[in-house]
């Protein structure tokens, strides 16, 4: 449970973390930031986001929530050289796309009067940068809570906390096997996607001739490309098993297409439809 | 060229077609509507869109410029059995997403004396019905004009005055068979994905877990059965191909993850996301 004196320190202040910093101001927080560039801290600073920050992790030794919004592998041994930093029993808690992985690399290192409780907020931005900060997009966004079987009730709900304060507009809990297998469908096939098809054609002039079709599957090529393949690379092997599940699937409209299989081809748009009417915004 | 004391016909009032006589009923032109549904008519009245409009074909007959709105095959049944409706030497325009084959039926069973200037408004959307119509999205949308070596300057003139009147953002020029190529990649390929991403996961809990990516890529997967297979197959060659291209550009990524090869990754995602930047909107 997090108190509303409780102090939150925030470990790198990007595009997640600065957004963090923000939201949890905005609902009378203190909050804490560590980043190693001095421009973001100014600008967090100046915002009024953060009381106190610089790249000094002992700025972080008065904090009960410390909040990681490292890059996965960045996350581990920051945790490994600066954990000595942080007072008696506090909740740690993250904001990593992939979970199994980090998971088990914290909890193997974590001293053992810390918990680690694993968090997923699905607010990703093709941006990167304090500078896109914007907390209001959690308003519209999923959060997700992903304790392992040790976790106590005190740290998944301080998860639950974190979903509230930063006001998510759903918060659920998956197991971390659940989560990889899931985000491995939904965000990077997704993003596979959209990096291969924005590489398929050269060509110059294909902007004059675009709808918005090709805009929409396109948008996240736009990606961070110092983060992502170390995502792909840690959720190996779902995202794997959906990138060939995917092929197989586009074969079967493409055998009817090359068939000319009126029918079939309807069928499979009908269900198309139907499932997509569930993801509309309310 | 079209003058301003033109007046405008078109056939079938859906959501094109509706789209259509409100641009041209906003620009100052008499429009008048053809539908085999009273209500697409009655709607398009009451929004004073149509000066006239109902299932009879000879309400065209003292149109100058005739626009079909109607799905491929259709137009090409209705031009056969209605054309004798139309007064001398008008020109005849359409909105079909495929070129190549509407080109060479429709020329083949057209009238001597009335030409056709086939012509692409990039601006479909996810739903159908004159309910939907709108034209501001013009102005954000690309048009294309698909003439062929027969067609005389006087009819490309009238498609770039369409352009023009409705407020497209670009008015470009491709031949029937770039049309269709292109087409085959930006708009037909992105719907082949969306309709296979979306049937490829039958979690009906997907929408709780899912960010922007997925919903992105799967807009277009709300799609209009009676429609699209029609069009796919019109276009069979290049759309077959350009399936097959992009499944061998996901395979090299795949590859790449699959090795763990993180600079090859890498540069896959910046070229992407430069390519990308050119798409934004200004």
């Amino acid at each position: 449970m997090i108190k509303r004196s409780d102090k939150i320190g925030i470990i790198g202040l990007g595009l997640l973390g600065g957004s963090y910093a923000k939201g949890f101001y905005n609902a009378g927080y203190r909050v804490y930031g560590i980043d190693i560039d001095p421009e973001a801290i100014a600008f967090a600073k100046r915002m009024k986001w953060i009381v106190e920050g610089g790249d000094d992790p002992a700025l972080l030794s008065d904090c009960d929530i410390v909040i990681s919004a490292l890059y996965p592998r960045l996350f581990v041994e920051w945790i490994k050289e600066n954990q000595h930093v942080f007072k008696e029993g506090i909740i740690l808690s993250d904001v990593t796309g992939i979970k199994r992985q980090v998971i088990e690399e914290v909890n193997a290192v974590l001293r053992k009067d810390i918990e680690f409780i694993a968090c997923h907020p699905m607010a990703g931005r093709e941006y990167k940068g304090i500078a896109y900060a914007d907390c209001n997009q959690f308003e519209t966004s999923n959060f997700i809570i992903v304790p392992t079987e040790n976790n106590s009730e005190r740290a998944k709900e301080a998860g639950y906390d974190i979903g509230r304060i930063l006001r998510f507009k759903t918060i659920s809990e998956l197991s971390p096997e659940e989560h990889d297998d899931i985000i491995g469908f939904v965000s990077q096939l997704c993003h596979v996607i959209a990096i291969s098809l924005m590489n398929l054609s050269e060509n110059e002039k294909l902007v004059d001739y675009t709808g918005d079709s090709f805009r929409d599957l396109t948008r996240i090529a736009n990606i961070n490309e110092n983060l992502w393949p170390e995502l792909f690379i840690c959720n190996k092997d779902n995202l794997l098993k959906h990138i060939d599940a995917l092929e197989q699937q586009v074969h079967i409209l493409r055998d009817y297409i090359e068939e000319e299989n009126i029918e079939a081809m309807k069928a499979l748009m009908v269900e198309a439809t139907a499932r997509r009417k569930k993801f509309d915004r309310k």
